[in-house]
């Protein structure tokens, strides 16, 4: 596990630029018709040259056989031990939304349910409401006024909200409170109570609104009750900047990642939606910054969507991205994933995820394709993800000697 | 990283004898027109066929990325985490110069610099003085007398110096004082401080000795200047001895591994500047001692220069005195690097570094030569370097079952 008070002690500023291209789910597992991976599937000669030549392995996002979410998996890779720094769902839910959230913000998500007479739960996700149905109620629920807080609310996909509380004037709030939503149904929803003293204004608060809530919800036949769980606060993270000495930049579509990138320390660059468009964002900004994270998604997604051939097809697009960086002649070129996606499983997964540095200083191992079963021959084996960020920063002359 | 706590548990004194040959800067790049590593490069036929059947792998020094000293590469070889027992500067170059250090002493390094007449430095190396003047300016500066101390000061090479104060009487001195020398030019040196009040003492005799010295150098056109950095004392680390229940000797040419092999309780035995004497010294002890650090110095002698061609000679003049060593028949033969020295960076690295270790437990892998890429195909992969020595305990039977 880095060593934040030893790299931090040894990291000097100086004018090498590092991109980091994170593509989200990369790694796999092969399929048992096809008999291969998604990466073995890829015809990717552009990777696969990097990797002949370059520093591969693979990463370990948490520890063997945890399956990151998007937070650690990303907090992870930029050297973030992510059991220490861990980023509550409510915050991650306000942040995927776009919505500001402040050092005093508390941040929960929520689902639109179906309640029956006695105020029981029949349905945790009122039957996955369309989105146009949750809008409407979204409107109505955003204009409920709570005393010692402004609230603000905004839907998510289906039955899905986030909610952000601030407190008013100097009072403060805490996360030390309990959801609302049981996680099942035909019991009613819980009272939102405080755990700690210091939280009984904030419970108070949030019960307030689901009572006013409650009241409001209770013709609407679609779905007439609201729950919400994973209350969190931002939590303090060591800034990148002052950690590492750079000075870095988020070139990322989905507003999780720039949210969580703010949180670190990043500049946030507005971009468009392809990697197309991130690429063209990060030329336009190359001679400003040290740093530059690029977040591909769509991997994760076809991942996600238990889709074998469109993942092949987003390795694919993205390789043939990979001379327009190379073009920009970075010193050290990082690509790595933050967990495994494989769509065999339709979901992430705990697997080693591959990854490759470029740069002069590279040393290359047996590694003849990108690939997890060629990741493995590569000069590093297998690392912890939380290792790669150091690994980038001494790859570009970004680290003094330790100790004489 | 080894558990000293687990090792010290379970470690007995037994008869069977280790040999732990230390080739500094072991680990090299690959030369871009050779195409080869210096390691790929060299022949060396009997370290390729200690790799075919030994136990092989790589280290990482300190952890991935970070570039270590040699002060906690070897640390870290003997078991030691570098983080953890940090050598000072101060303490080091003393050693380095043969200089007495005892528990209570503080050593510092120092230049010769040149002074404008407003006392604003010029050249923080006085255009690198020749060591025949440093040796003059030492000779003069020797005589300074200071309330409280006693004062050590010896000529390193050029412009370069250590220095060592020892408390008179029962008073201790303390190392939380600032530098002298500022770093940069055109400000004048620091008055040195106590950062603590258990410091006052030894910044006033230290601050003492540096007017004494500006009066002497007035008038010195070569250097008229004297500035003081990396302060430092002697720190507690524990015994090889009392951890390992080893006799442990070493065998090194450089005084600074001697000095830092004595902090860690070997017995200093004295030797010839070629790995021959060191060889020879082996021999005559072989009986009187169960644990052998034998280091050897020219390849990371030429990796800083960055030849190539001088560093494959090292490595081959070595290769040719492998068999004197398996002549003794030593039950664990060790062969491992502090850290890598690529003669293309001409300077320390953060690679991980190959070893073997031969013993009648090892267990093969497939490494084929003794090379970086071929050891990473060896039974162990890559490890930290901490846990090398609880290995060579293991393979010479001196660590006892852990539980029932």
């Amino acid at each position: 596990m880095a060593n934040f008070e030893l790299i931090s002690s040894i990291a000097r500023q100086t004018s090498s630029k590092i991109v980091f291209l994170v593509v989200d789910g990369l790694g796999g597992l092969r399929h048992d018709e096809i008999g291969m991976t998604e990466l073995e599937a890829a015809s990717t000669p552009n990777l696969d040259r990097l990797a002949r030549t370059g520093t591969t392995g693979l990463t370990i996002p948490v520890e063997h056989g945890v399956t990151p979410g998007s937070g650690p998996g990303h907090l992870a890779l930029f050297g973030y031990d992510p059991f220490e720094h861990q980023i509550g769902r409510g915050i991650l839910e306000a942040l995927g939304l776009e919505m500001p959230v402040g050092a005093n913000s508390i941040a929960g998500r929520g689902n639109y349910c179906l309640l029956d007479h006695d105020g029981k739960i029949i349905d945790r996700r009122a039957g996955r409401l369309s989105t146009e149905q949750n809008l409407k109620l979204t409107e109505i629920l955003s204009k409920i006024e709570v005393d010692g807080a402004k609230i603000t609310i905004k839907a998510g996909k289906e039955h899905r909200v986030a909610i952000v509380f601030d407190p008013i004037e100097d009072s403060k709030f805490s996360d030390k409170i309990n959801d609302s939503d049981p996680q099942k149904t035909n019991v009613p929803p819980n009272k939102v109570k405080a755990a700690t003293k210091n939280a009984a204004q904030t419970a108070s608060v949030i019960q307030g609104f689901l009572e006013k809530a409650g009241e409001v919800l209770k013709g609407s036949p679609e779905a007439n009750g609201i729950i919400l769980r994973g209350f969190s606060s931002k939590p303090k993270i060591p800034q990148m900047k002052k950690i590492y000495k750079l000075n870095p930049v988020c070139i990322a579509s989905y507003p999780m990642y720039r949210g969580l990138s703010q949180m670190l320390g990043m500049k946030i660059i507005p971009t468009g939606d392809t990697i197309n468009d991130q690429l063209v964002t990060l030329k336009d900004n190359w001679d400003n910054h040290d740093f530059f994270f690029v977040h591909y998604k769509p991997t994760d997604a076809a991942g996600e969507d238990g889709n074998f051939t469109e993942k092949v097809s987003a390795l694919e697009n993205l390789d043939k991205e990979i001379p327009t960086i190379l073009g920009l002649d970075p010193d050290v070129l990082v690509i790595a994933g933050d967990h495994s996606t494989p769509s065999v499983l339709a979901g992430h997964s705990w697997h080693p995820v591959p990854f490759v540095i470029r740069s002069s200083t590279s040393e290359s191992g047996q590694t003849e394709k990108f690939t997890e079963r060629e990741a493995r021959k590569g000069a590093l084996g297998t690392i912890q993800a939380t290792d790669l960020m150091a690994l980038a920063l001494a790859h570009s002359g970004k680290l003094d000697k330790f100790g004489a």
